[in-house]
């Protein structure tokens, strides 16, 4: 399949790494191919910067957003919540048209210090938010809720024995969605219905972090326990 | 140790039940005794009304919210989050200086429809509005991220191996309330700081009700798995 990873973050990193290793033909977008090839610090987290992992990932392709997504089947937005509606226009509303778009980004709010609040919640969402704004898309929101490393390989904690939810208005997205999920790894996939269900998947942020917070690590997953 | 429940509902019921049978003096607290006694209707989910179970548990009192709180030692808020401060009130800002108020309420809004949303959110809490309006009080929040019967009862659901989350500033009253929770037979407590960390609970509540109709059973729990 062609992917296309909007975002060169650690998400966005992990989630091409794991792609191009199934086989799938993962082309990264970003603002300016130039200035992300330039950086060459480490980012606020110590994790080394785009130009120095796609060395190490060289069948992954950098381009700029709308490049990346015109030529993909799916869409993946790895941005940060905060910049994902603006990097989403720049990848352009036609290059979203019909695809199937997977946002694991989460409204996360700095500004105040940590830990963060959501800048959307409760009776919307951004996965709403996004789909609202690119309505010829299929959003699927999934994966928002465990650190990048679990997200492709949920193996990482606990043996894999915990959750994954799925929520989207398109049935044939979510199917393929989840089809990528089991290949990432995963075992138990909840679908939540359409993608309103979006908001109560994102306000696991909260608890997520405070749980990082008390527990010592981000490997952990919830595990819907039954 | 003498016990208060705020609260005749399912909820109260259930907690009620296991804290007599564990050796405790509880009393239920209601706004009008006679009132209480005089309903005879099942409630809006079948749940039996509280004159019928009252007669199934026969060392627990009848008192009003001010009667059942002077005598405690500790008090269960267990009414529906938005009836919760004027109950508390009801019950006496005196009756509940000094003493330990676990909080176990939600502060869910039906009046939209299903599923409800959460009349506080994201940035402050049902318990932190408790706090705050009762500061003698020393408030922990627990147990609002399960159905009755495993609050009491954690392993009627994968044989109890799920997380339960507490949260609340004063240190001795978290400790008292983790010894509660662990004659309840919860093993993997997380304590989570403040009572600020109220707002992450109670967050959990939107995936709790969508996930319950996604599995077809409110009898799970959230693990921690890490």
């Amino acid at each position: 399949m062609k992917i296309a990873i909007i975002g060169t973050g650690m998400v966005g990193q992990a989630l091409a790494a794991q792609f191009s290793e199934l086989g799938h033909q993962v082309t990264v977008g970003t603002r300016n191919v130039a200035a992300t090839l330039a950086k060459t610090e480490a980012d606020g987290m110590g994790n080394p910067p785009f130009s120095a992992w796609i060395k190490g990932h060289t069948s992954v392709v950098l381009k700029t957003f709308a490049e990346a997504a015109s030529q993909a089947e799916l869409v993946v937005n790895a941005t940060s919540g905060h910049g994902s509606l603006e990097a989403l226009k720049l990848a352009g509303t036609e290059n979203l048209a019909g695809k199937i778009l997977m946002d694991i980004a989460n409204p996360l709010d700095f500004s105040q210090g940590m830990p963060p609040f959501l800048f959307v919640a409760n009776q919307d969402s951004l996965g709403e938010q996004i789909q609202k704004a690119f309505p010829e898309a299929k959003v699927v929101k999934t994966l928002n809720i465990v650190t990048a490393a679990l997200m492709v390989n949920p193996e990482m904690a606990a043996g894999g024995d915990h959750s994954m939810f799925v929520s989207g208005n398109d049935a044939q997205a979510k199917a393929t969605v989840i089809s990528i999920l089991k290949d990432f790894g995963w075992k138990d996939i909840i679908d939540l219905g359409d993608i309103t269900n979006a908001r109560a998947a994102e306000m696991l942020l909260p608890i997520w972090i405070r749980t990082w917070g008390a527990i010592g690590t981000p490997f952990f997953g919830f595990k819907i326990a039954r």
